[in-house]
């Protein structure tokens, strides 16, 4: 390991793919912790493109009241982005125009803070460094609302759309048992996760036992089965007097065709996207005849920090300390991950884990996680998320009655470089 | 007047239509106020349908502590529901019935706790209490996420509702605006107000100026101009680089449909029902291309007791309290009333109305409040909607993460009369 102090330079930031309400909080994490030690951060424009395209923010024009309000401010500071880096041998301009960034601004740390496509690239990007005989450490900073990174044992951004998710279904159906006699008999909340029914699982902290909602979870980990779905609609209404449905967007048929597309078409007549939760609201009215009402939270679910989870947000800031430490302390190709050593009460501490072991793989929900019928959690799964959730972690409000929100200047770098073409 | 201490017999209250995060709140405030002067308090289960069943509960059998959760507790803590009383020409039946429920019971005070049909409601029951010979004192009590009730400066409810638009359309376009490079673009929040636009004006409280979200909003009172829209839509897209629009359930074309019935099928050719967010997402794909998301909160917007207006939720006690008050000082036939004596700083007081003057009526939002454009709100509708949102009511949480909302007993009283067919 080389010794901080023998190192010059500059450290670069950036977020990558879909955000969350707490990723601003490692960025927090990440800032406060390299400040402390006198390492100067800049910030990659909208993810890894602002990096390909030299597009670049000094984090030093930020004061350090505003980087404080980062810790509670939803969204991605500093833009993030949807691009993937083709690999090595289809497109090694890519990656050898990052270094080229890297070198013209002295970048020697770059924390990459997405998912498992980042930390692939993150992988990818050290391993050229080396070829190229550029010096540059580059750590995974974990993010993904999908809970789906391999290694760690959550991932930051996924306990606070939990927690909105628990608590949306809990208030929801306080409301739907109230006017069950006379109004809505079945209610359907859509929630994330188009591969894996994390999100959709942590619905079920909203209560426990038959009777308690939600009543149904579909998970897209389980071929929807209409008849058995029918029948436990059925069988709760006439028992309960009212029924919750909470299904993932990514549910899918016994052909694997997501439900969403499969079922509606616009006036035009083409397939009309997002929504699996209408579709099952038609079912329920054409062949229960129940009236019915459906939810689709979308973005409020993964934005929602003034409903974050203690425990999320203080895991996204310590992560982002963490990944200045490894970097500072000369680790590479690594990524700080969330390690539980106790359930209850909760114990987790941060530790390092190699890129190697997370870039590209997809942690899926273990099977002991669902009930018999695939549509509730066990015991086990209770276990695991419940506390993931725990903690208020209210933002400041101002007097107008709205969080008060950080807004960062974004000070761009000037430019050394010519523009690349990607 | 009579004097309350000459009165004896019992109190009754009643929810009545869609509830909201804060119903339960009025009804402390009722509880509350009656068992302070020593005046026992039944609750009609899910209604006036209790009433008319002669389904009631007595709150007597509730702790201290369980009343006073309902204070933080969204639903119906006693059942609604959706049922209009007939004139009382229609069905005097009905009417009657409940004077010989209230008779059986010795009800000497009604408060009835809803919107304009309620309000109908308990004045028409205190014109047959006269008629019949039998002294009830009959009280509306506001309650209405619709804000659409005459004489009242503003509802309970309606501020929940409204700060909760407000703080989502905020977080949800931080998101957006953090995303917009390469993903979405357009983002549709599609909010309640089948005939007002109140709740979809609240949203502009996210924030002031042409390019501070709500970009666009969409009023029922304003027919759907499609040129005009996709115009604005596209303007803001190139100019700010994304486009947050929020709608009203209700808004109708110029041929008076509405928007979200007009526009899709479902795969069986069926009318979609429940979703203009989606017709307008299909729009602007069609015909600008941007890629887009949208979100139907649906009941979470009128449940969410975690993001209360504390305004709106010291409003609702106040209401509960002061309609106790007004019925034990023997009034009859009027509503508790919220004045507005000062926007900045806000001061509000209680005052009696009379319930003829809010009965059946509809309050219009005031066209002066929508800009000349019909898509943003003007600086008389922030003076207006400002102070509604205004404070944070935390319910309390558990140690699970979730908040800790109260549950009733709801023990029945022993019915005294034969069934009533209604």
């Amino acid at each position: 390991m080389t010794s901080a102090s023998k190192i010059q330079g500059r450290l670069l930031y950036a977020q990558s793919g879909g955000v969350t309400a707490v990723i601003n909080a490692t960025a927090a994490g990440v800032i406060e912790a390299a400040r402390a030690k006198g390492v100067p951060v800049y910030a990659a424009r909208n993810g890894i493109l602002g990096a390909l395209r030299e597009e670049l923010i000094d984090t030093g024009k930020e004061s350090k009241a505003a980087i404080a309000a980062l810790r509670h401010t939803p969204g991605g500071a500093f833009g993030s982005c949807r691009y993937k880096l083709k690999s090595l041998d289809a497109n090694r301009a890519e990656y050898e125009r990052l270094i080229e960034v890297f070198r013209a601004h002295d970048i020697r740390w770059f924390l990459y803070n997405g998912g498992n496509d980042s930390a692939d690239t993150a992988l990818k990007i050290s391993q050229l460094g080396k070829a190229m005989n550029y010096d540059i450490r580059c750590i995974g900073v974990p993010k993904t609302v999908d809970n789906d990174l391999a290694v760690t044992d959550c991932c930051p951004g996924f306990g606070s759309v939990a927690k909105y998710t628990a608590v949306s279904t809990l208030e929801a159906s306080l409301d739907v048992a109230s006017m069950a006699d006379t109004s809505t008999k079945v209610f359907i909340l859509e929630v994330m996760g188009r591969h894996a029914g994390w999100i959709a699982a942590a619905a079920g902290l909203a209560g426990e036992g038959a009777d308690a909602p939600p009543h149904i979870i579909l998970f897209p980990e389980r071929a929807f089965d209409e008849t058995a779905f029918l029948a436990k609609v059925k069988a709760t209404v006439e028992r309960v007097g009212w029924c919750t449905v909470v299904a993932s967007e990514g549910l899918r048929n016994a052909e694997g065709q997501f439900l969403a597309e499969a079922g509606t078409r616009d006036a035009f007549g083409h397939s009309q996207l997002g929504g699996v939760a209408p579709v099952l609201a038609s079912l329920v009215k054409e062949r229960l005849g129940y009236k019915y009402h459906w939810a689709l939270p979308d973005y409020l679910q993964r934005s929602a920090r003034h409903l974050a989870s203690k425990t999320d947000a203080d895991q996204a800031y310590a992560v982002g300390q963490a990944a200045v430490d490894y970097a500072l302390a000369g680790m590479n190709a690594v990524m700080p991950v969330i390690v539980r050593s106790s359930d209850m009460p909760y114990r987790w501490k941060i530790e390092p884990a190699p890129l190697h072991k997370i870039a590209n793989r997809e942690k899926k929900m273990p099977s002991g996680f669902l009930t018999r019928d695939g549509f509730g959690i066990t015991a086990a799964a209770r276990r695991y998320l419940a506390p993931l959730i725990q903690g208020e972690a209210h933002p400041p409000h101002g007097r107008d009655g709205l969080p008060k929100y950080g807004r960062l200047k974004n000070a761009s770098v000037t430019k050394k470089l010519p523009t690349f073409e990607h």
